[in-house]
C-alpha cells in the first residue's frame, strides 16, 4: 500500500504520462480513426493486465506505459486538421492540466465546504457569461451539470415542476381531462429532449413537433398553428423547446420570436445551446442568439465549442427561484433554513448529481490566464473556415450543399456524374452512396467525418472544430470523398 | 493561438502542476479543512484572472501556479488522516494521472468508435466484477454513468419502463383506478432514490417507507407486511431498492430476503451499493451482500471505495434486455439495426449520457496494475479501523454509539457528565450540541467529520476513508470533541 501512494512514484508516472501526451499533441499528420476490431482490442487490453495476485502486484512502469500508449493510440486524432467529424475536439491543453489537478485534489463541487474554490469559480463565470446574455444582475443563476441532455432534463423538470405543481408528488394526470402535459420542439431537435418527456412521464406521445423553414430553423409562424392545434387536442404546452446551433446541421432557432410566442401561451423557453451557447462570447457573432435574455433556461456545453475537456456544462436560468424547483415543488424554504454564507453557495438541491466534478476549473483557469479573446477568436476562425468549405462546394458540381452554415457545421451530398436525376429510386442510391463513403473515408483513416439523416436522406457532415484544419484540408477532403465513391461504385459494379 | 496549443508550454505547465501536486501529496500533517469565507475567496480568485483585452493574453506561469496553489489549499485535506468526514477520498495517485490523459485525449465514451479502449475495457471490467456477483456470462450488463444518483433513475427507469409498458410515450396513468405506480424504499435510502420518483412521473407520494430493524437495515417481515398494504390502498409497487452500504450508518440491507420478497410480488430489485459494492471484491466482506446474484440492479460508485477520481459509476443489470428498456420502451431493435462488431459495443442507447467520460480508464488501469489486493486490501484496513474504532468508543462513558458498524462508517454522539437523563429536553440539547461540536470541530480544522440525523436527533458521523487513519488518530478526535464540547457549553454559560 506504501508504495502505491509513493509521492516520487506518482511524479515518475505523471511524467510517462506527459511524456505521451507531449508526442501525442506534437503529431501534426492529417489523420482520423484507426479502427480496431474489438476482440483484437481486447486481447491486447487483457495481455496488459496483471494476472491474479493474492498480494498488490509490484509497480511495473511497461505496463502502464502499454497501457497509457494503447489508450492514445486508438483514439479519433482530435489534435489533427484530419477530424473534422464530432463536436468534440482537441480540448486547449492547459485545460488538461487542470483536470489533473482536479483529479488528484478530487473535490466534489454540489457543496462549497468540499469545494471552495470551484464554487466560487462557478459564480465568477456565471457574471462573466451573463454579460453576453443580459439578464439583471442577483437575479438568474448558473449550475454546472454533467452533460447537456442532464442540462436539458433538468430545465424540463424545473418547467414541469412550475407548471404543474402536483406533478412532483403525485404523478402525472394521466391522460384523463384536459391540459395534458406536453412540450413542443423544433423537428431536428437533439434527441436527449425527446428522451426527457420519456422519462419525466409526459411522454413521448405528447411531444409535439413545430416545422422548420428552408434553413431548418423553426418557423414562429406555422409554430404558433402547431400550438393551436396541440390546443384543440387537449394538451396543453408547459414548455417550448428550441436549438442554438442544431446537432445536424447548426441551425439557430429565432429565440426572440419564440420567446414571445411561448410567453404569450404561459409556457416557458427552454433554449438548447449546447453547440452554440458559446458564440455569444464573440462580438460577430452573439447576434445568431438574439432574443436569447428572454428565454427562461439554458443548456451550454463548455466542452464543445469552449474547448475543455467532457463534461462541462453550464445550466442557466433566467429566474434563480425557478432554478429551485426542478427538485422539489416547494423548495423556498430551503433559503430560510441556513441563512450562512457558506451554504450559500451549495448547489446540491438544484442539480441532479449529489457528487459532481469541479468541472468549471478548467473553464475558470481558462478565462483567467487568456482571457475572453481566446474563446472568442477560436469560435470565429471555425465558423470562417466553415463559410469558406460552403464557398468550396458551391464551385463543385458534383457535391450538393444542404444549407448555407450559421456556424462550423456542414452538411452536403456527393452526386457523382452517373446518378441519375432526382427521383425515388435515386434518393434510396444516393443515401447508400452518402453512407458508403463515411465508412469508407472513416476506414481510409486520413478524415474523420459524420453523416446525418437530412429530409430522409443520409448526407456528409463535417464539424471544423479544429483550427488547424483550413479550405487545402477540406479540398483534400472532396479529393478523397470523390475517390471512395469511385472505389465504391467500381466494387459495386464489380460484384453485379 | 499557437501559443496557447503550444507543446513545450504544455510541458511546463504539466510540471508546474506535478510539483504542486507532489508537494500537496507529501504532507502528512493531520488537518481537515480551512473554511474561507466565499466573499474573501472570490477576491482572491479575481485577483488571478486576466482583465479584458481585446486579443488572447500572454500566458503568464505566475498567475498559473497562484490558481493552481489556491485551489490545492482551500479543498478538504483528502489525504490526511485527519480526513474522516466524506465518502470521497484521496485517490490513488496513479487513478490521477490515468484522468490526467483521459482529459487531453478526449474520447467520450458512449460509442465505440470515439474511445475504442475505454468501451473495451468497460467489457472487462464487467467481466472482471461479475466474478464476484455471480450472474451467468453473457447474459448480464454493466454501463459507466456520471455518478450514483444517475445510475439509480436510470434503473428505476429500466423498472419503470417493464412495468408499465406504456409510461414512456403515454406517461403515468394518474390517481384514477387501481395499480398506480409506486416504490419501495428503506427509512433509511439515499435522496437520489427518494427524489427519482418525483422526477420519473411516480410522484414522491407513492414512496412505500419499509421499516428498518434495530441495525437499521430493512426488516424484510415487517416490509411485507408495509407492501401488502401499500396494495391494499391501490399502489402497485414496481420496485424495492434496497441499500448495500447506506449513506447514513453503512447498514446492509439483507438482498437474499428482499428478493425473494420483491420477486414474489413481480417487483424489481434496485440495490443501491453505490458505498458498499465495493465490499463483493473482498473474500472476506463479500457476505455482507449475500443475495446480490439475485438483484434485478445494482449501483456501483469506484468513485467511492475503488478510489478513483469522481465520478466512475458501474451499473449493473442482471438481464442485459433489460438494461435496453430504460430509455425507450421497446429497443430490441436496436440490436437487428446493425449488427456490426463496432456498434455492438456502444452503450449510448443504454445511458442517460450523450457525451460521456472516458470514466472507466482509471479504475481498469488500477485493477490492471495492482491488481484486485489492492481495492481488497485497503477495503478490509478501513473496515478494520473502524470496528476498532467501535471498541474504543464502547469504553468511553461520554459517548454513545449508535450501532455496530458493518463497515467503514460509524456514528456516535457525545453525551458529557451534566446533560441530564434522555428525555425530550435533554434531546434538543444534545441534538444542539452534536451539531455545534460538528461545527467547531470543522472550524478548528485539525479534523473533518460529517453529522447525520438518526431518528431524529443528530449524531456524528465518521468515514473512514483513508488507510492511514490509525485509532490513535480516533483517539485525537475524541479528545478534539470533548475540548470543543467544553468549550462550547461554557460559552453558552457565558452569554446567559
Amino acid at each position: 500500500m506504501k508504495e502505491v501512494f509513493d509521492v516520487q512514484l506518482f511524479r515518475e508516472n505523471s511524467e510517462t504520462a506527459v511524456g505521451i501526451l507531449e508526442k501525442h499533441l506534437s503529431d501534426q499528420s492529417v489523420r482520423g480513426l484507426e479502427l480496431v476490431d474489438p476482440a483484437v482490442l481486447s486481447r491486447a487490453a487483457r495481455a496488459l493486465m496483471t494476472t491474479e495476485h493474492e498480494r498488490v502486484a509490484d509497480f511495473d512502469g511497461a505496463k502502464l506505459a502499454g497501457i497509457l500508449d494503447l489508450y492514445v493510440r486508438t483514439g479519433i486524432a482530435v489534435h489533427s486538421p484530419g477530424s473534422m467529424g464530432r463536436q468534440f475536439s482537441g480540448v486547449v491543453p492547459l485545460a488538461g492540466v487542470v483536470e489533473f489537478v482536479s483529479s488528484v485534489v478530487n473535490q466534489p463541487s454540489s457543496f462549497y465546504e468540499a469545494a471552495q474554490l470551484p464554487n466560487v469559480a462557478e459564480q465568477i463565470m456565471a457574471e462573466e457569461l451573463n454579460r453576453f446574455i443580459g439578464w439583471p444582475a442577483g437575479r438568474f443563476e448558473m449550475l454546472t451539470t454533467s452533460g447537456g441532455s442532464l442540462a436539458n432534463l433538468t430545465a424540463l423538470l424545473a418547467a414541469r415542476n412550475k407548471a404543474f405543481p402536483d406533478f412532483w408528488a403525485e404523478g402525472g394526470p394521466g391522460a384523463a381531462g384536459d391540459g395534458r402535459p406536453a412540450i413542443a420542439v423544433g423537428e431536428d431537435v437533439h434527441y436527449s429532449v425527446s428522451r426527457a418527456a420519456g422519462v419525466l412521464g409526459i411522454g413521448e406521445a405528447q411531444i409535439v413537433r413545430l416545422p422548420l423553414n428552408e434553413e431548418r430553423q423553426i418557423c414562429p409562424v406555422r409554430a404558433e398553428t402547431a400550438l393551436a392545434a396541440a390546443e384543440r387536442r387537449g394538451l396543453r404546452v408547459f414548455c417550448v423547446v428550441a436549438s442554438a446551433g442544431s446537432t445536424s446541421v447548426g441551425a439557430f432557432d429565432p429565440l426572440d420570436e419564440l420567446a414571445d410566442l411561448a410567453h404569450r401561451r404561459g409556457a416557458w423557453l427552454h433554449v438548447d445551446g449546447a453547440h452554440g451557447a458559446s458564440l455569444l462570447v464573440s462580438d460577430r457573432l452573439r447576434a445568431k442568439l438574439r432574443g436569447i435574455a428572454k428565454a427562461d433556461s439554458l443548456t451550454w456545453d463548455a466542452h464543445k465549442m469552449m474547448f475543455v475537456p467532457a463534461p462541462c456544462t453550464l445550466l442557466f436560468y433566467r429566474e434563480r427561484e425557478h432554478s429551485l424547483g426542478a427538485f422539489r415543488q416547494q423548495a423556498s424554504y430551503v433559503f430560510d433554513e441556513e441563512p450562512d454564507p457558506y451554504t450559500a453557495l451549495d448547489s446540491g438541491d438544484r442539480t441532479f448529481e449529489c457528487t459532481k466534478r469541479p468541472m468549471i476549473m478548467a473553464l475558470w483557469t481558462l478565462w483567467s490566464v487568456y482571457g475572453r479573446a481566446l474563446f472568442a477568436d477560436k469560435i470565429e476562425q471555425l465558423c470562417r473556415a466553415t463559410a469558406l468549405a460552403y464557398e468550396v462546394l458551391l464551385e463543385q458540381p458534383d457535391f450538393e450543399v444542404l444549407h448555407r452554415p450559421e456556424a462550423n457545421i456542414l452538411c452536403f451530398r456527393h452526386r457523382p456524374a452517373g446518378l441519375s436525376d432526382p427521383g425515388p429510386a435515386d434518393e434510396r442510391e444516393l443515401h447508400r452512396l452518402q453512407v458508403a463513403i463515411r465508412n469508407r473515408v472513416k476506414q481510409n483513416g486520413t478524415f474523420f467525418i459524420s453523416k446525418v439523416d437530412i429530409d430522409g436522406t443520409a448526407a456528409l457532415r463535417v464539424v471544423l472544430m479544429n483550427h488547424e484544419t483550413t479550405t487545402e484540408h477540406f479540398r483534400m477532403l472532396l479529393h478523397e470523398i470523390r475517390h471512395a465513391a469511385q472505389d465504391i461504385r467500381t466494387t459495386a459494379r464489380g460484384n453485379r
